[in-house]
């Protein structure tokens, strides 16, 4: 007999079958023992009569035939016949898989990661976020972008050079990359034009915030032929509709298991777009406090004043000054063709256009305290026709984070990395 | 006007359209000149009355009416009308992008990669290798898989310890993964069962050959609830055959450009499986020479003997000897549950069933003199129920390099990592 997933044995009543898996749940209540198998299908119980030993997430193949119980979860359970152990468990689990893991902390559930993952409110976090890597992909291959793989191991910082993690490359030093910056520019100046990237990014900051991790995926995208941060924003608030609408109809039981309301598709058209400046005076407005600098709290903010007059809590600001953004980023006299796009409070993107004129950009690293030959072979893509175009990231973790209105940035990460924490 | 690309400006004769991208060839036939555009969907001719002095990869815009002309490329031209240069290009190329590559020598292409990127031809690498990117996310969803990413930065070696790139993590020592091993083994146990990720390896190996790099993207997938390598080479044969159909579908200009001929799909289910003693005898029977181990020439002579044989130039080799694997390879004997693919000449895929018993693992650290200890959270995975799994992981440089026959596993990886090059 070949092993079926539980969902696929849960519509074949009077049938008999075999699933195989972990066991998630046994109620014994004195010569009928009700025991919950899982796999990755879902749950299906199986009724016995005889004893049943094994310990939690032992996992097991078992056979029986399929019958009704309106009681069992599903409607059907599995009549026992036979089973036979094919991984036994040791009876120590930290805590019980099956436990409802909002009363765990998140230090145990990250110290433990090889048995709180196990738990399925915890695993479905991670097949959301599968779902949010496969729409990101699609959406951009849809608007004609080719993905690029480059690499992490670079001689020198992209962004300016600080907060950049050291290694030893044969006896030299590099370093992990803060971003595909660089090189998703010289792949839009090969000839590609429009590039994406899944990829790691890493950054050596000394955070303690729910909002950082020091190794996180980054979904980059760059584009060619455009000559203001606009097309930019406009085709993330396309991709945004999309990744809704990809997630409502493909990740709906994951969004259940959180109890969590998506943003409206259709409302991702009417994303607010305000100017740092608008920012700064819409928090001043709406607190009586006056910001330099867009902060989480203001962030928060924002996005409640966007969810109230738009109807979706995310918001584009733009015109960033110039001294908060690379030296790369496109000038308009003391601001920038830039934005950021915030999300359940929470900056999820940062993006804009990037100079393309090799004169401009030597005068910009000048205004930085930069040298000409810290650029090293960057240079090329700009002194040999390189035409006008930006890009943005989005950060992947940060994004899962606030679909499922999660705490912690490191619950939205398989196996985070911060500033204490290198394993597992 | 909008720009449109110059693939759908050849469609439109008799109509004014604006187009944009790069000069890649310009010819002066005194009063008359022709200048080659190209932007990422193609070429197209320009002709104009008027001088024209830019110099070759500078960026413009262009418009002018269409108009046919069977001597030009794609049979259509576009009557210069006016143009604005958006970028302008140094004079000084170190070499003509648009030169036949083969003339240039692989260094020289490396060491100038912001230039070389842009020659059609070695670019069509990479537009080819995101259809193989892709088409390894299409198919192993459509098995069931999810996705996953996992952290690169880890605190000791998954896979005995040698070989690693050390990096400063916050004052500690950590290193950087040669492969998710542990971490997917971790996904199949968490009841995702079937896991795949696209991610970077990395390997500290002084290797200076064809076939090595210290940076590259693996194809990595793990199976839950089988009880031997058959399986992965099963469905190994699944996915070859319909990377090969896509591509031949999707990326025939790519094969075109570089002239080459792809096996035949059909031909996959039938890629013969041989155990290492058998490919021993092979090679003795085709050389006359005895050998002991699967050396990069006896790959060829037995990717030889597949294409002879059974039509395809593919070979699966199991059964390898236990002192050939690492430790967490399931044994039989002195043998394992193991198995490498080989395509025309070249190892692109090693795999197979691991051990999911924890007692059994113990005894194989042993015998490889390994810690227990060393194991670290490891160790969970194994201890609370773990089914039956393995699993294999495919070089994505490696495999762009077979399908379009390059000389060097360089040639298909954009910014290659070796023992002296970390830039650009």
């Amino acid at each position: 007999m070949e092993r079926i997933l539980c969902a696929e044995a849960l519509k074949r009543a009077g049938v008999a079958v075999e699933v195989a898996g972990w066991v998630h749940r046994v109620r014994n209540l004195g010569g009928i023992v009700f025991i919950i198998l899982r796999d990755r299908s879902g749950i299906i119980q199986l009724v016995s009569g005889a004893e049943f030993n094994l310990n939690l997430e032992s996992v097991i193949r078992a056979r029986g035939k399929v019958i009704n119980n309106p009681k069992a979860p599903g409607g059907r359970e599995i009549a026992l016949q036979e089973y036979e152990v094919l991984s036994e468990a040791e009876p120590n689990l930290p805590f019980a898989v099956n436990m409802d893991p909002d009363l765990l902390g998140l230090e145990t559930i990250l110290d433990n990661r090889m048995i709180s993952i196990r738990n399925p409110k915890l695993l479905s976090i991670f097949r959301l976020q599968a779902g949010c890597i496969k729409a990101f992909g699609d959406f951009f291959r849809g608007e004609g972008f080719t993905e690029i793989k480059t690499s992490k191991i670079i001689g020198g910082g992209s962004e300016g050079g600080t907060n950049l993690f050291s290694m030893d490359y044969f006896g030299k030093t590099a370093y992990l990359a803060q971003s595909p910056q660089l090189y998703k520019q010289a792949m839009v100046a090969s000839g590609l034009e429009r590039v994406f990237e899944i990829g790691h990014a890493y950054r050596a900051e000394k955070h303690e915030t729910p909002r950082h991790i020091n190794e996180y995926v980054s979904l980059d995208i760059e584009i060619g032929f455009i000559d203001s941060e606009g097309p930019l924003m406009e085709i993330e608030r396309g991709f945004m509709a999309y990744l809704f609408e990809t997630i409502k109809r493909e990740n709906q039981s994951e969004l259940d298991a959180w109890n969590v309301i998506l943003p409206n598709p259709d409302a991702c058209s009417k994303i607010p777009i305000i100017t740092h400046e608008e920012a700064r005076r819409i928090v001043k407005a709406e607190t009586g406090t006056r910001i330099m600098d867009i902060n989480p709290e203001a962030e928060r903010i924002l996005c409640d004043w966007a969810d109230r007059e738009r109807d979706i809590p995310m918001v584009f600001i733009n015109e960033f000054p110039r001294r908060k953004r690379p030296f790369y980023t496109y000038p308009i006299g003391q601001k920038t063709m830039s934005f950021d796009l915030l999300f359940r409070g929470l900056e999820i993107t940062t993006g804009g256009r990037r100079i393309n004129d090799y004169s401009m950009l030597k005068e910009s690293l000048a205004k930085f305290g930069m040298l000409e030959s810290s650029l090293g072979s960057y240079a090329e893509i700009f002194r040999y026709g390189c035409p006008p175009h930006g890009g943005f990231a989005i950060g992947l973790e940060r994004i899962t984070q606030k679909i499922l209105n999660l705490a912690s940035i490191k619950e939205a990460t398989l196996f985070p990395r911060d500033r204490r924490r290198i394993s597992p």
